[in-house]
């Protein structure tokens, strides 16, 4: 596949997805009068929900279908349909795209699988769908997906059995919906019963397949422009267009609106696998990661965990912000909460009855006041109890959520505690997320009680684990600092080359950064040398300098603490003595002769220009275990210097940069600023493909750092979607 | 609460565990006709599930309840009743405990709480209440529980509303079953409602609330002898007993029996809220860890992971021993199943075409043969699939269980792909677990299905992340290695006393074991010393001794790399004038002079023996960032060399032994040498209660390694309850 290719703007613009979303005529070329047959099923689905538009069917076969008259071929159809679905065989769809183009039909449905995931052949027939799609304007869904679902207005182009009744339409187009995004078929389909088993409100399902022609990302501009969407659940395992995905995601965020992510690729095993199966090449995950978090998109892991969020997305007013309360009943449960919250890293603020005296006198004295709270089996001789503390709990701004863990027991034990908490909800209507949970998964429950709930906008969970995860995410996301760096024009000399930059060179085009280097110069004799190292000082570092050196340490290219005149003769010879015999053929460019840096904590700052997601920075802790530890971090390039400064505490080795044993405390500030200017450079000068610079030397506070080394690699045709 | 007396052996026989929860008579103190009140619903338990024994009725204020005939106060009570439930208030608890005991009653059970978990008075009652148990052989439940239930006899000792059929009763009987210990009351019902509720055939569920003279291992004794309970699921927040538990654990083990622990307290908040709320200290999660699992008990982490694993313990005839096959049908769910499964560390054997031939022939060709497998939506029209692919798993070894992922959809869709399912085992009877899980949870699936599975031992899951969670724990206990150590004897001279070591003597005490420790001798004098360095060889290090310097360094109590007589001088000056200043009043023993050892990587080795749970041993990475980077491993003290080394090669920073660029492979043979001897000597010497070898430095393959310090701690009443 041309990844170049791929990422080219769509033809599929808002207008194209509408008519394909709300098609006023419907063409089913393949359609059949035999159940089970791809053509019947979606036949039966558009009359299941009273389609209202025009159906026209295409069978080579036949004059009429369940009464419909049908034509033998699509030069037949009449020219304008809004769309045709491929219900035909793989081998006749590249025949049956062409032909739709020239009636010219709005956008085309193509189920068949067979195209980029099956080789060579099946490639360049997607390739050419596209070619067709792009000249004639006509959007085309797939190939290899299960077609798309309108549930505002009843509309399945699916062969997946479909049934939206009049009534669940009318709810869908009465309320926030949620609209489902996914590139597999099988994961929309399983979304789709998911959300819709827990009367969640939907307004459109689409499955983009293998996007030959139109993108996840036109389906998500479509839904962000649609009002009734407020939350979308994606599945996807590898974006197309990841700038315009990053740009429509800020856009949500600021419209108030919730993307969710579910993206498998966490394993090495897992991205292989996405490969084989969509023929699309996954990326980098914790890169992809990084970017769409910066953009304000909530990642989960499983399926569980993105209906969970989504329906916490759509049913509460509001998200939470930061820490949560948590109302049970039970000690056990109050010290299983406090691990499991532990490992999410959902905050429970601390209380106690001196700070929370509402709470304290809503509450009998053998009841402690603490987060989570344990009211022990009084709810159920004193129900009211629930009201009581739920309102203490809402009017408490040091929580910006409150979850409630019941034990549900049996329907009269329901009936004793539900209609408090319902009451508490719609008395009091809560300014938070409030979500109740069961700690007795399968206890009969009510459905009237459930149902209430979801009327006053209270998820309801079928375990407080799923609830505490789901509000996690979304506490993260509440806590996740938006603000950007704001980056002073950088005039930086960089050469138009696509090349490894020799580290001298790096060091003279980052210079103007003002990130620190030690003090050097470039030698091409050794009586340059010399002079040099008399100018700066001994000891000295010697460091071959050529771009096929990136790592000339290991060919025997750098001599560290050279002393003095005598020494550095010796050294010079070494040093060439090694390459000679390492690297024969290394274009030397002379040796760079730099004063020797002070030592202190090790840590890499790196940058790198994704061609897919732009610009990223790494920082963390080196020396010779960094790769064993990994302790590092993967920042947007765009923090400003604050939220640097709370990234690298959070390293798990940052008690090292504060001061560890009584050594002084190290200048994180001046490691910030490296942070800082790096992402200014790669947002200024996108010819930057990499710079690495390792190590970053961290001096005590106001010392501020060194950089001893720094490579640099730069693409003159380095052109990314962002 | 005094530790020792709590772990006294309890009066608790299984006779008397027997009598309560098989009871030929009870008797309700505080029976009540008011519905409502705690005695009336214990009677109406018994009265529901048709208790066919004798009731005795106890209140001061009737004659008869519900017709029942009814005494005034417990002195009117028959002699020898096997139980007595105390329905009355936590002020009576005491008196009638004891007037209960004067009647020869066989079983209290104590609902009221404010005992222990209240304060000193509660404290003082409770030990009260577990003398009269121990003086009179009368078994106490609780305080500060909710009672037990007899699922195979329907004898429910309890308030919360239980109804157990006849029906139910003797399906409990004719087949395994799962017994629930629980500290929790609360916890308890929970367990109760939620594994009912998935069709579970239970035996007993017990509460041991405070556990004031019965504890939880004294009702897990029952259990194990209980020929009709496979299965045990626990909660607990404090063993008050370690080592009854550990024994028993093992028992069961090799009985086929399985243990699943859900233990709150892997956070800090979550062991202090355990402290609170029942009145017990809770130990070091961790250590508790390490010693249950070493029994083969499975830790289970949320309330739905203990009955998730339970629900496999006791459907599945055989549990995995180590990698599952995946079924699938969907290309995304398999890159989903990858990522979940690599956090969960369940391995999905990887397999191909060439190595596969009967899955090969079991599928149509555009199938490809891996693992998870996608069947594509190809079992829609082929339902044989499903059985076809199934058989040929089944009867590969590679996998040790097979889950299935299906897409539900609808009852249509579920008549489709679930009878090939079920005839595939059916028919077939694999050898291994099966489990079938959906992936689109809340999809309508026709009750007959799940049923079915059931009666073959199919578990079904609501998800397939939480299926692949259980079998990934159990998969975990399948692969864990129970060999022990064949230690020799070791004769050590430990002194009995209760007092910090110095180092010199410590090493000397660990001579015999054969850890290589520095060639050095103690020096009282400087003149001692200097023959002793000139014995050993320059340089050496010079160490001050002294019970009271356990970290000798930070007083200026060791100087390394005394090079020759002068300088050794010079150091011993500097080393008594450190020490006199920093540590004016220590007794000094001498001054270590030892040879100085070779660089290389620093390793910790912590032996120590709790006081509840025995020894344990710490390995790990030494060095000054240990404690940021937390890189060890606490093992089982009687682990054999072979998993020792398998142990080691876990920790996350394994590959520096493993000749880290370049540098040799070195020897972790002899590093696992010293932790097995270090587990013998704490086996063999109780007396010892920590030792502390850091660093330990490990020379390349063949060179062993050297113990550069040590640290022993002793403890003469050193007693545990293993």
């Amino acid at each position: 596949m041309n990844m170049t290719q791929s990422e080219a703007r769509p033809a599929a613009t808002g207008q194209a997805v509408a008519r394909l979303l709300r098609p006023a005529s419907i063409a089913i070329v393949g359609a059949s009068p035999t159940q089970g047959a791809l053509g019947a099923s979606v036949l039966a689905n558009l009359e299941r929900n009273d389609y209202p538009g025009q159906i026209f069917l295409v069978n080579p076969k036949r004059d009429e279908i369940n009464g419909r008259p049908c034509v033998k071929s699509i030069e037949q159809l009449p020219d304008g349909i809004d769309v045709a679905v491929l219900a035909i065989p793989q081998a006749a769809v590249l025949d049956a795209v062409r032909q739709l183009a020239a009636r010219n039909v709005g956008a085309v449905v193509v189920f068949s699988a067979g195209f980029a995931e099956a080789g060579p052949e099946g490639i360049a027939q997607q390739q050419e769908i596209a070619r067709i799609a792009a000249q004639s304007g006509m959007l085309v869904e797939g190939p290899n997906c299960l077609g798309c679902i309108n549930y505002l207005e009843r509309v399945p182009l699916t062969f997946i059995e479909t049934d939206v009744s009049a009534e669940q339409a009318s709810r869908n187009r009465s309320q926030p919906a949620i609209g489902i995004l996914s590139q597999s078929g099988a994961m929309m389909a399983v979304l789709n019963t998911t959300l819709a088993s827990r009367d969640l409100p939907l307004s459109y399902a689409v499955s983009t397949g293998n996007e030959a022609a139109s993108h996840l990302e036109d389906y998500l501009q479509f839904l962000l422009d649609d009002p009734g969407t407020r939350v979308i659940a994606i599945i996807a395992e590898q974006f197309r267009q990841p700038g315009r995905l990053l740009e429509f995601a800020c856009n949500a965020r600021r419209a108030g609106k919730l993307l969710v992510l579910l993206h498998p690729g966490r394993s090495a095993a897992a991205r292989a696998s996405a490969a084989t199966h969509t023929g699309a090449m996954a990326g980098d995950y914790s890169l992809m990661r990084t970017k769409v978090e910066r953009a304000g998109i909530v990642i989960a892991q499983t399926l569980e965990e993105l209906g969970d969020i989504a329906e916490i997305g759509l049913r509460c007013a509001r998200l939470p912000t930061r820490g949560a309360a948590v109302l049970g009943e039970s000690g056990a449960f109050k010290a299983l909460c406090l691990d499991i919250c532990e490992d999410l890293g959902l905050e429970l603020p601390v209380i106690d009855g001196d700070d929370s005296p509402a709470l304290r006198a809503a509450m009998p004295p053998f009841v402690a006041v603490s987060n989570p709270l344990d009211l022990t089996a009084q709810g159920l001789v004193d129900p009211e109890l629930y009201y009581r503390t739920l309102s203490a709990l809402f009017d408490d701004d040091r929580f910006s959520a409150v979850v409630i863990g019941l034990i549900q027991t049996d329907p009269v034990t329901c009936a004793i505690k539900m209609p408090s908490v319902l009451r508490a909800v719609r008395e009091l209507r809560p300014h938070k997320p409030v979500i109740c949970a069961g700690l007795d998964e399968g206890a009969v429950v009510p459905s009237e009680y459930i149902d209430q709930m979801r009327e006053l906008g209270i998820p309801y969970f079928p375990s407080t684990e799923r609830a505490f995860r789901a509000v996690a995410r979304l506490s993260e996301l509440g806590t996740r600092d938006f603000a950007k760096a704001a980056f002073e024009p950088i005039a930086v000399d960089v050469p138009r080359q696509s090349c490894v930059v020799p580290e001298y060179r790096a060091k003279q085009i980052l210079a103007p950064l003002g990130i620190p280097f030690a003090l050097g110069e470039l030698a091409t004799s050794l009586g340059a040398a010399r002079k040099i190292a008399e100018r700066i000082g001994y000891p000295v570092a010697l460091k071959i300098q050529a771009a096929e050196l990136s790592h000339k340490s290991d060919v025997g290219g750098v001599v560290l603490g050279v002393s003095e005149a005598r020494a550095l003769e010796a050294a010079w010879v070494r040093l060439h003595d090694n390459v000679k015999r390492h690297a024969p053929c290394a274009a030397l460019e002379g040796v760079l002769v730099e004063a020797m840096g002070e030592r202190g904590v090790e840590m890499i700052v790196g940058a790198r220009h994704d061609l897919q997601w732009g610009p990223v920075i790494l920082v963390g802790f080196g020396g010779v275990t960094a790769e064993l530890t990994r302790d590092v971090r993967l920042l947007p390039h765009d923090l400003p210097k604050e939220a640097v400064m709370r990234e690298i505490d959070r390293l798990k080795s940052a008690p090292l940069l504060h001061g560890y044993r009584g050594a002084p405390a190290l200048d994180i500030g001046a490691l910030a600023n490296v942070v800082v200017r790096l992402g200014a450079l790669l947002q200024a000068e996108p010819g930057i493909r990499e710079v690495d610079l390792n190590p970053v030397v961290v001096y005590p506070q106001g010392q501020g750092v060194l950089a001893l080394d720094a490579l640099m690699l730069l693409e003159t045709n380095h052109r990314t979607d962002r």
